[in-house]
């Protein structure tokens, strides 16, 4: 045991507990059949939790590890307290890239051994751990290499690169029995169209992600393959800006059937849309997977990965992610930093715990909404005219047809009240 | 002749003249073997510059036109002045809804009456003047009815109405001869998931579509249907948000190779994207269309319409258009509307001849950039690696055969500078 | 009686009661040694709640109420059904400007009948009626001579039409005891700086708002002179951008003991600040006085002046002004409006009571956290050391007195944790 | 001479020349009985062109300086290239902070003696360059011991700390015959007020700030001590938010004659102000002093800090500082940034020269504004009405009187065009 946490007892629900308890997140809790821990299958980034220093475009490290340092018994310490916090939370799931768990190696062979030896460790933790690995993925991004991207890199042994690098992550997901394979398309993107072939870069993207997916099936990996859409950051312009673009992108290379979307509340923002509207899509299109629950703040223009703390939003997030039928093998990432003035261990423990019982308490709102039933009664009710025979019938139809009825109709259609505030009254009794 | 211009003269090509002549636009100069106005195919917009009447969410109308009203004789009396503008100008084309051009009636059969009998007036008038129609559309946001969408509403009722509005305006597009038919999803979309069935909405939004291809091929309309993508505005999630968008949503619905895009500068911004990315994004698609040339202040959060006035910027637009292979049945229209401050017909004329030059100047850079071929030389040269067998084959092969070559060949590949502010400077020439 | 809320009774507190009925709020409730009622001092907004079309830029008229329309006759009944729903919500106060409550007249003579007969008539309704005046205020920014600003606009004619409608507003909140007398900035700003003389325009405002001071003292109001901050909307550059850009105004034309805010937490979003933010600032610059309780969307880049919704956000709002002091003659009024889509009576009641309702549950929250104290105790503790004699006696020191300290003292500061996620959970318990 | 440049000669005007040359900059050209390189007074930043690594949040370093290192040889060797690149640029000026320009040390003495020392080095090269100091600064942001703040921070050893550093800074600038002595508030703001005492740390700013000045005097410096308005960054609340807010700031402390403003157009733009606006409103406050010409990506909601590409918008800035008189102490700065991908000498060097044209063909344009007259025509027409004597009177005089003259001259004032079109065009002949 490393001494890190050395205070820190580890957290049980305890309704009117101390600070450091759990007073809403009860993870054997029956709700709609099932433990709220299988439902909610919180995961533990290991980035922003364990590799990230704290720094900003105007400031550097403030937090004080000491794990930090590129050795492979730094990535062994910083295992070992990342587990110790998993158990502190009793987590169900983490979360890693490559780089977060590894040093960086002078050669791609070295990396990869690296690599390899900290999957195993990881493997060799896990077997004490009730901890799984909701998904692994590969940090294409933050090495001076991937600087103009990775699979869309203007250079092709970069793009050779990161497909050996995908192929690694994917193995070690699979090793270590992952539910998913995530893939950010971290600088997939570009700066200025001045220097991009927009069309060959879309190309090589699209090759890559049939490659992934067709070595997930080579190797019988049989988690799911997730996408993450971003907008704006880190390349002005990211090929994979929400949910609406990936689809299409899908269906450009015959994918749709193969991938499902990871979504980020954060990214939903920053790309102009609500969370709620990220989910709701996908799930319409059948693409939906697992989300990232950090919040976004409204007003930054970049994303602020914060671990969510607004109950309302949470709530109707939640409700989205039941009407698409829940997690299968997605889960409830935390995909969120300290802010870095936050520097102590204490912090890193109490801002995850918040963040759970935040999600508990939405959770319980969203069940308490689907099993009142009276916010889809509402809806069902505002699009009934739609039932009748007629209704389907011109939807079978044709223009002329329909002018023709309309003529002969003399329908004058009335506006009818949108309920908007009632609906979020209702809302406002469940959370 | 109305008195409206009373002491405007026709615009000429007058580079040294008095500030109401085009000191840029030359319409017959031939650049790169065809004539400028056959390049630019500047259109005016019937409804920001002859049915607006200057009002926004805190002030009502400003201006005090002698045509507003909603009579048939007000309505010929606009298109007369709509015209006597045109001819100032010397505009090869103009643009309309239907709600521009005829006054609303009692019924859907007083408006059709009323917008056949307009549709008339200007078939006449086109007669005796050099201006065609680039494109008609039909408003279906405006009035009251299509509070909660047109095609994507609640109410099957209101569906239809639509319909039958847009065969009218089909109808009327293909007897004008015009070169394109618009669909702008005013209202589609939505303010609340509490009150949206977003799934059943965008299958009727798709089945919508599909109608207006299947009745342009039915009249023997020939030319394109457009979409024109919008986000965040009227609705807060309007379904047709960007182009990637709606290219995945032609791929759902089987439309990709129908419908093609009329992409806005101001949309383009709002939906977080440069006006260039929109364009080579569709054009990479084989979906571009058509422009509305009309900029957007970067920090109003919403459509401000403001005609072009910055050359540099045009000029990068219109290098995406020639890169494109230029418009076909697309053109160059100003969905631009005068300041609600500038209330004089002198501003109106002035504004449009003023855009008109901006766009003159922004072409010919684009043309001189072109021909220069510094950039594209440039750019091509940044992927000249993708143009070995190797890279070709690497395409075609798999992770798990990629990995085993950059093992064997211990590839370390260096990053190399994108030069974006060298090519800036290389841009700054020409503008 | 009208029958426009024919079917609606009276609401009352019921915490478990039907849809419409107050579930959180109890006027008579005692907290913190004041009744409900008297800490939030609720007042509706005439403007969007009675005379408000549902217009947005892309449509007209939505709400179909029998007192559209420009007679005295519809004034009084507007008035009518304004009190009736003032007593089915029991809210104790409204505010008015001069243009919702009476038509406009030919002349300003004829607006100023109208609207002297409408207060007479407003001041017998307060007679039977517990419903009090919050502010009154004057609309300089609807009507097309206010397009290019009130007391900033370039014809000195439209500054003296507006210092006789301040005036004349200020009489009639004087004579219906109205608690303030509001002044927003409506079109005080400019579109560009091409045509806008600002050092002038500035020039012009400072000397208005002295002119309202000393008429406020000449006639003997005693209620307060509120500004009402607002940035980029309707002009692109208002001058009242935001809380510190009034402060300093008032600062140069000598006003600061005698203006206060009266802030909205739209208008601080737009602003880029939260509206805690503006609530403290202006706390701590003496200057704090009301609120508009209505929330943005902060993805819009407009006002959209929404009922709040979400307790959390509102919970913060009421920290910081019971921190204020809470309201003296200030209160809390609604700017908010209906969606355009919420066409009946009963949204209209609905939507006040919810967002009654929740700034109940907001507020009893931020009481809860004022009287656990934990919150301020932590802060006082990260400040403890500014405690010290030596601390304060630094800060009557000087740069190179503290330099030399600094030298001697080999003094090498440590940081500490900010405890941003630990408070935000701390919050969490009260909301 | 180091070899970093070495290809690279000095660039000199030559308007038809090669790529790395003046092709609009022309130093010794007279304007407006000034020479071009006193009227523009150029300034290179030495922490983005030497010190920044290309790091940003999603990757670090990319760029591969020779110089990069914490020690003195480092140190030196970075002065010397750039003083290198000063040569090639013929830059009259150059900027600071403490920082950028020594290693930093284990103690405060340390880091002072390693300061003090390569203020000589720079002192030495300074006196075999024409290139002289713009300004300096302390950076009390970068460090961790700053996370909460320098003057603002909760711990006052903090405090102490800052105070110290800015006097070994403004001594240092003092020595080497600054210009100007500049003060950014780093992280002078704050991330929530859940734990921020915003009067207090209000209170220690305002005297933070007048100890300056007070030191400033002492030591009888003669530049200017400027502020730089920064909104949104790196803290969400900047106390510093735009040019407004700091006037307020400066009268609330009673150094409005003290203190001027440095204006950064991409920190304008992130107040959702323009330049433009920024600049006249310091002006019109009497605080103008001098500026950052480097732009931001509107769209990207952080500072991208680019160099400045857009002429048009760059003439709009400098027809301001002409209005403003011209920069006296002041000058140009380019607080800009390579592009993370643009790793060579080159980039660096042309990207200054890019620059440099650009505002040279800006302010060539702002001059021909000036001198043509008609937009300052056309403006002063606007207001025209105010000369008259009435109209003057009228301020002098009140509400009462005021109403009492509208009521007996029936006035019905009209609005009248604001011209905006017609003006932006008349720009458009000078850009």
């Amino acid at each position: 045991m490393s001494d890190f946490f050395k205070d820190i007892k580890p957290l049980s629900y305890d309704p009117e507990g101390s600070d450091l308890a759990f007073r809403h997140y009860n993870p054997d809790e029956v709700v709609m059949g099932k433990r709220m821990e299988d439902h909610l299958r919180f995961a533990v980034a290991y980035w922003h939790s364990f590799a990230w220093p704290g720094g900003d475009p105007f400031g550097g490290q403030t937090f004080d590890r000491p794990w930090f340092g590129e050795t492979m018994d730094m990535a062994r310490l910083k295992a070992d307290v990342a587990f110790e916090m998993f158990d502190l939370l009793n987590a169900p799931y983490f979360c890693w890239h490559d780089a977060d768990i590894r040093p960086e190696g002078d050669t791609f062979a070295e990396s990869l051994r690296n690599f390899e030896e900290i999957i195993d460790y990881l493997g060799t933790k896990m077997e004490s751990s009730k901890t799984k690995l909701l998904w692994g993925t590969a940090n294409l991004f933050g090495h001076r290499r991937f600087m103009s991207g990775a699979a869309t890199n203007p250079d092709p042994e970069i793009f050779a690169w990161s497909a050996a690098t995908v192929k690694a992550c994917m193995d070690a997901t699979h090793k270590l029995d992952g539910q998913n394979y995530v893939l950010w398309g971290g600088r997939e993107g570009y700066e200025t169209l001045l220097n991009t072939d927009l069309k060959r870069e879309r190309q090589q993207a699209g090759r890559f992600l049939q490659m992934a997916v067709e070595y997930k099936h080579k190797i019988g990996f049989k988690g799911a393959i997730l996408v993450e859409p971003k907008p704006q950051e880190p390349t002005k312009h990211q090929y994979d800006f929400d949910v609406a673009t990936v689809y299409g992108f899908l269906k450009e290379f015959g994918l749709e059937g193969e991938v499902q979307m990871n979504i980020e509340q954060g990214h939903a923002i920053l790309a102009g849309h609500s969370f709620e509207h990220e989910l709701a899509l996908a799930s319409s299109l059948g693409i939906f997977g697992s989300i990232d629950m950090n919040r976004n703040d409204y007003q930054s223009g970049w994303d602020t990965d914060q671990f969510p703390n607004n109950v309302p939003e949470v709530a109707l997030a939640y409700y989205e992610v039941l009407k698409a039928g829940g997690f299968t093998t997605g889960g409830t990432n935390f995909d969120a930093k300290l802010r870095r003035q936050s520097l102590d261990p204490i912090d890193l423990v109490a801002a995850h715990a918040g963040a759970m019982d935040v999600c508990a308490r939405g959770f319980k709102a969203a069940v308490a909404m689907l099993e009142d039933g009276t916010l889809e009664a509402m809806r069902d009710e505002r699009y009934a005219g739609w039932e009748s025979p007629d209704a389907k019938a011109m939807l079978e139809s044709d223009l002329a047809s329909i002018a023709a009825q309309v003529a002969k109709d003399g329908i004058n259609p009335q506006p009818r009240s949108g309920r908007q505030e009632i609906l979020e009254n209702i809302v406002n009794r469940f959370v």
